[in-house]
């Protein structure tokens, strides 16, 4: 492991499971897989709910997903801390009674089956309102409970596929482009848990429980911005133009020595300080073919050589350093191992050191909010596959040995 | 206006301000500009709130950004409805005085100045907190309230280019790709809006109030998934391998006769069925160039060869239908004239034909959470510069006509 002096210097978070968060005392039901249900749930966990995840007895299919540490999958490690594990089949008899009270303990049930399967399992949320009239049920799905796409499959890559942002980030040759950050699972993800948090308050005041339909690709959409309003109000399209910024410049990657920056210096006022305290050229500021954004933009080419002339000078962190000391936005375009090192979120454990349940080390990442009056609590390392059988079966629904070895050898555990 | 039958049918949204939400009653205060901090506030407007956005006598400088409706910019319509909009100089000492009262009749403020703003205007968390000891401030910046960053000034391209998901993007060439949809502004505001939910929870319970801290920065960190992590313990690297999918295949943007799909056959069970049912060749289910995933990945090229050969007969449309039928995720990749006329999203309302106060047509962007007991409120058009000022300081502060009218003659206003 290839680790610096920032990282090495950061304590291990430990796991602590009585910490108490904004949450405490909210029984979470996770029956999801993948990404978005678990990190809606491993949010509220975060938050301090107690989230039982439920899965089949061999575990969710993304547990074998590369890469692993010792056989376990990173991936699942990523979307599942803060819970405790519980196997069932929930096609025996059995495993769906269990199911079943366990969906009556439960506050939330978070849910990302393709649409109809919960009432299949014989857990519809009928079926639920009826053992608990305040249960959250969240179903998150690709593209919903309802519409005409309700049944298809969705994956991430279809949503930016079908939402129009493969074509908003499309470069000068045309060609749609893909991000590879998975983002409509993870906003489906935070829209969700943010849906959930308004349920709980509705609840809190009224006593009412309600199900709350997410689509993944809806998520995508809603966070593209004007694009496609704009398409139906002016026959916008996108500009098709790289990494240049659509109304401001210079705002554009920057080849530097050691690779490229990123800067912004497209507003009037940071225009005039690059200029002047960087260039230390005055009379570009005054310059018509660059005195205005309009202007700018219609010279934009000529207006990026000019800043290329001066990037390729220097350093990736002298350029970050320069615009720093001006005030003026810029980073170097950070390869994955420079941002895992970044000493700013480190400060603010977004990346921190850990251990699991077995003592292996971990690397995770933190929740984005931090809360002054209730703290993000870590107090589950992610679980191994029915770590927390036993302990919630007893627990919870009060089963005693003799009972849960019975199931486990009929293979309901 | 080039729109079709399935936008033309649908019925236009109608504003209602006396419509209840999951957060009715709940008073918010908005003095926030761009992105992260006015969508934050408008989810939580669309939730019910009661929402009053706080703006300079001219109005936030993202009223200027193109394109507009009359001179109204779409940018600020997207992230501003729900709100009543409220102007006043907050470098006067009347201006503070009103922005203090109002602060002292919120439940919420967001905020997404510059760290240590808040403080300078006088209305810094423990000056608040002894007005309103239940208040809840959310303050959303670039870098966060501390770590080393603290003081730079963050635009989303900066976001992208520090976080390492632009190295991540990098096609086969290994140049940087920035995603064109501002994913840090938007993710920053939905955690934001979760992260109010949760301290608005917390305080129902405990009647205590919080500041929270979001980083625009750490919220897109926070969506990368494992490539961070991954990279700390494994030295892993991004694939660059364009809009090819990391572990499986066939997944990937595949060329038809009118512009590309993208196909996800990669699974075991995708892929016999693309073989058997859409190929009607049994025989690459066992071949053992294809026949597991380790397989289908070291024959890639060759494999979306045969792919592309099948697609490149076809239209779009046509590949799009056949995978429905066959049940493997599939999608045109769509340009935004065809994602904005999607019938899936305008089903589900995520695109919807309203009209601002004005009367002037206006397309917006639905909320992607569909309640079945709390829906979502549209009660208020996004709001004209200063429209509901003499409404809210005569409601809410209770000055009369000729208080307002001194403090609008003496610039306050």
């Amino acid at each position: 492991m290839n680790i610096d002096s920032t990282v090495a210097l950061r304590p291990h978070v430990t796991w602590d499971r009585d910490a108490r968060g904004a949450l405490s005392g909210v029984r979470v039901l996770d029956l999801s897989r993948f990404i978005a249900g678990p990190l809606c749930a491993q949010n509220l966990g975060d938050l301090g709910a107690d989230v039982i995840k439920v899965e089949s007895p061999g575990g969710e299919d993304a547990r074998a997903n590369s890469p692993a540490i010792n056989g376990k999958a990173l991936y699942t490690m990523m979307y599942n801390r803060n819970k405790r594990a519980v196997t069932l089949n929930s096609r025996s008899p059995e495993g769906r009674e269990l199911l079943r009270r366990l969906a009556g303990w439960a506050d939330v049930i978070v849910e990302n089956f393709r649409p109809g399967t919960l009432d299949k399992m014989g857990i519809g949320y009928e079926t639920l309102r009826e053992i608990n009239p305040r249960l959250i049920v969240v179903s998150i799905s690709g593209y919903g409970q309802g519409g005409p796409y309700r049944d298809r499959v969705l994956f991430d890559c279809i949503a930016q596929a079908m939402s129009g942002v493969m074509d908003m980030n499309a470069g000068p040759d045309g060609m749609p482009r893909l991000m590879k950050m998975f983002p409509a699972d993870t906003l489906g993800a935070t829209q969700a848990t943010s849906a959930t948090l308004a349920a709980l308050f509705h609840r809190e005041r009224t006593g009412e429980g309600q199900v709350i339909d997410i689509a993944v690709l809806d998520s995508l959409v809603a966070a593209l911005g004007t694009a496609l309003p704009a398409n139906l109000l002016f026959d916008a399209t996108p500009e098709h133009n790289g990494n240049r910024d659509d109304f401001n410049a210079p705002a554009n990657a920057f080849p530097v020595r050691d690779g490229f920056v990123y800067l912004h210096a497209g507003t009037a006022a940071f225009w005039s300080r690059f200029c002047i305290e960087i260039l230390d050229r005055p009379d570009l500021v005054t310059d018509e073919r660059f005195s205005s954004t309009p202007a700018r933009m219609s010279n934009v080419t000529e207006l990026e050589k000019l800043v290329t002339d001066w990037t390729m000078d220097h350093t990736g962190l002298e350029v970050e350093q320069i615009f720093e000391r001006v005030g003026i936005p810029c980073s170097r375009v950070a390869d994955v191992a420079t941002a895992a090192r970044n000493e700013q979120l480190w400060s603010r454990d977004m990346l921190f050191r850990t251990h699991d349940s077995d003592g292996d080390e971990l690397f995770l990442v933190g929740y984005p909010a931090k809360f002054s009056g209730s703290p993000i609590t870590m107090r589950f390392a992610p679980p191994r596959v029915g770590e927390h059988t036993e302990e919630v079966l007893e627990e919870i629904l009060g089963l005693d040995g003799a009972e849960i070895a019975q199931l486990r050898d009929s293979g309901v555990l």
